[in-house]
């Protein structure tokens, strides 16, 4: 896929041609990526794009048509859609791998390169990351509400536009679901694709009967009968038993049923009951429905009998508290290499200046205990005072027995990928793996608990050098 | 554009083959996409995304990669591959111009082809026109609220992927919006551009008041200056003077101001004054922040000034209650001729079937009485008693001076167009002036007047007698 270059806000190009004016544009420029709240009111994001962002980076190159346009706006000198035409991205990303849990306030991406080239690429990297953390994260929670049980993406037709249900199922795969009703998302991205059939295909038949049947004999190993169309269990069910005896007979075995409506957790549990009174165990019981974390969390609370939970509208959009979208911002930290603070009225949105590391406290047995933010220079260990990055008067001592892990590392070097890229099952496995080491609270859908992350004393003086020294920049 | 075929949940494709394996493939169907609830919890939607479905529809070919890879998933047989390989889409599309405003239960799409064909397009044509239609209506909604200020779409970084930003910038100016930061969309639908610049800009010199004159040195005739990186009363202000007064010495003006956090309705009026004490009356006051249009109407309703309005990712992701996506359905309605209906334990989610028009009755000043299903062949006239689609005890008589506009027009026909694509620009003006034609009471954003949509009796007559003879279908 192509990534045009004028996927940007224009203030990244009029901000470009004002430093190039200023003859700014070839200063070194550090700028890191990072979100303040916690996706859904949750306790953690998957990290989540990285691939993508990288992909957009190697990429960055304007057309004559592109440049054509850009003069035609009539804002922009020839000198500056000159510079433009040899415009490529050199700079350096550092960033942690995909799957990897992240929290509030912690720089995500790092991007270090001239002024002109870490502003420009701003918009295009929140577009990507924010999107893909945000999905990747819902469908952690998801998989975890089905606790085991398979989850299978089925957002394409809500998603927010073609691409948005594309990579939509990539994120969804990062954070656990297995597998994707969409075809060109499977393709893409070398997912497993499902379906079953839709109630249209009932209803272009006489009878729920001959449609089942027409069905299975189309495909007699991997049928799955949507058994609402009419009633489920008076209607559907019963059918769906004559058609698993008759597929038997020629040596199949019927694959399972979708449950779309009604109430999923009684509907599964008496499916389950007649089934295996008619001897097919085998047979699995897929849910859909407007499904999320919640409602998931309340059919197994239930005694739900699901073996899969096909989600769809809630995960393709990331929907929920606060969702919708991930706010992730990106700030400018360094600049000729004089460390930068952004200050507002509200010191907790006070960014962290300088270039950074982003440390992981472990215990003995690998879990999480807590992470560590600080200067690139610092050296942090245990028994170290550490400071809220939020609330310069909370400090804590970081555990004497701690060890410690640097979170990201540099995965783009003068505007090249250092390495190949990464599988998905590895990021999805990676994924699993961080969310068996947090804190099992932080993984709660209600009030979760937070996670600490703290900030190195050298970074935290650092800010509070800064703040003093602000002070009249205003005027 | 190119739209992958691929851009389909899998269980359109067994389907696909399941007919082809009945021999059904070729039956003439129609279907119909309509959706049940108004989004946001409000009093209309605002059609939209009939060209990108249309561009969609003509471009249905499936590419030898394609079918490779379908070939490898193992799960169809080699004579459906070779159906696929000669597939397009043949059949007719009948539907409202874009901007059209539309209501819950109506037929807004309608799809007539064979059944292979009708089917197999349900899901990109959901997921083009469900998110066009989320946006155009929230950007009326949004452009409602800034009750005749301008409203700029800033929303591509938090956007659902880089598509999701470049369409849902295309749909807001059809409900709307009047341009765009994303210079992409400028680029691809000819939106105007607009930009300021971030507060990265402010932070990377020395002091505000020096940012500032580079920025007005870079572009002396479009400067729109970001006032709140330290503060915006004390330090953006005071600055912004000085440096309107030195671009007016050399000839020019201030275009503006953005304020981007704070009380928006108090800084802008603080700001207003200042500027016009100091003489700047023609500076215009732009405002951002996680802007939507509740926010929009306290600012006013608080007496802000404020000029334009840059709205983000609630515009850009539909985000409002019920929002994040329209719940949009595509329904089989008719098969070789015989009118069909899904019925579903709640007789309100029942179908309505048959081939059908969709008629807008009109008072003596064009303004909109109620809108009227009837069936294709029906004649509808005032004095008509009319029934309510989703509760059959309800029905009430059509004023008899009322006129009747059919709102939709076949815009395919044997798979090619019957128009030209149609200038955003008319798209927005017909949601404009028929905004204007609505009773008002739709408009309001809690517990909006609802809109009376009626089924005629021959249609109501017609879903009777088939629920009726549908009893029993299941078993």
């Amino acid at each position: 896929m192509r990534y045009s270059p004028l996927l940007t806000d224009l203030y990244e190009l009029t901000m470009l041609a004002g430093y190039l004016e200023e003859g700014m544009a070839g200063k070194p420029a550090v700028f890191d990526l990072f979100y303040r709240t916690n996706p859904f009111e949750g306790g953690y994001a998957v990290f989540a794009g990285l691939e993508p962002a990288l992909e957009f980076l190697e990429q960055v190159r304007f057309a004559p048509e592109e440049l054509e346009y850009l003069r035609g706006l009539g804002i922009f000198r020839p000198r500056f859609i000159e510079f433009l035409r040899e415009f490529r991205f050199r700079g350096r990303i550092t960033a942690p791998a995909e799957g990897t849990l992240v929290f509030a306030n912690e720089p995500l991406l790092t991007v270090e390169g001239t002024l002109a080239e870490a502003q420009f690429v701003e918009t295009a990297l929140l577009t990507i990351i924010n999107f893909q953390t945000l999905i990747a994260t819902k469908a952690a929670r998801v998989c975890h509400a089905a606790d085991g049980a398979e989850v299978i993406e089925f957002g394409l037709r809500r998603a927010q536009g073609p691409d948005g249900g594309l990579s939509a199922s990539r994120a969804a795969c990062v954070g656990g679901v297995r597998g994707t009703s969409n075809v060109l998302a499977g393709m893409a991205y070398g997912l497993p694709v499902r379906g079953t059939h839709a109630h249209s295909w009932v209803q272009a038949f006489p009878d729920e009967l001959t449609a089942f049947r027409a069905y299975a004999d189309a495909f007699p190993d991997s049928t799955i009968l949507l058994v609402d169309t009419y009633d489920t269990l008076k209607s559907g069910l019963p059918n769906t038993i004559t058609v698993a005896r008759e597929l038997r007979e020629q040596g199949h075995e019927l694959r399972g049923i979708r449950i779309d409506s009604g109430d999923l957790a009684y509907l599964s549990r008496e499916a389950r009951a007649m089934l295996d009174e008619a001897g097919f165990n085998g047979v699995r019981i897929v849910a859909s429905n407007e499904l999320d974390e919640q409602v998931i969390e309340s059919v197994r609370a239930e005694g739900g009998r699901v073996d899969i939970y096909g989600v769809g509208t809630k995960l393709a959009t990331g929907s929920g508290p606060g969702g919708g979208a991930l706010g992730g911002v990106y700030k400018l930290v360094e600049i000729a290499g004089q460390p930068k603070l952004k200050v507002t009225s509200d010191i907790a949105k006070a960014t962290l200046p300088g270039r950074k590391r982003l440390l992981r406290a472990l215990n003995a047995e690998g879990g999480f205990i807590q992470d560590v933010i600080c200067l690139d220079t610092d050296d942090v260990r245990g028994g170290d005072t550490v400071h809220d990055p939020t609330n310069p008067l909370q400090h804590k001592t970081l555990p004497e027995n701690a060890r410690f892990t640097d979170l990201r590392r540099v995965v783009m070097e003068a505007g090249r990928r250092t390495d190949a890229a990464e599988p998905l099952a590895d990021m999805a496995e990676r994924c699993k793996r961080e969310l068996a080491l947090l804190p099992t609270g932080c993984l709660r859908f209600i009030n979760p608990h937070r996670y600490k992350v703290s900030v190195s004393g050298q970074l935290n003086s650092l800010r509070n050098r800064l703040i003093d020294s602000l002070v009249g920049k205003g005027k």
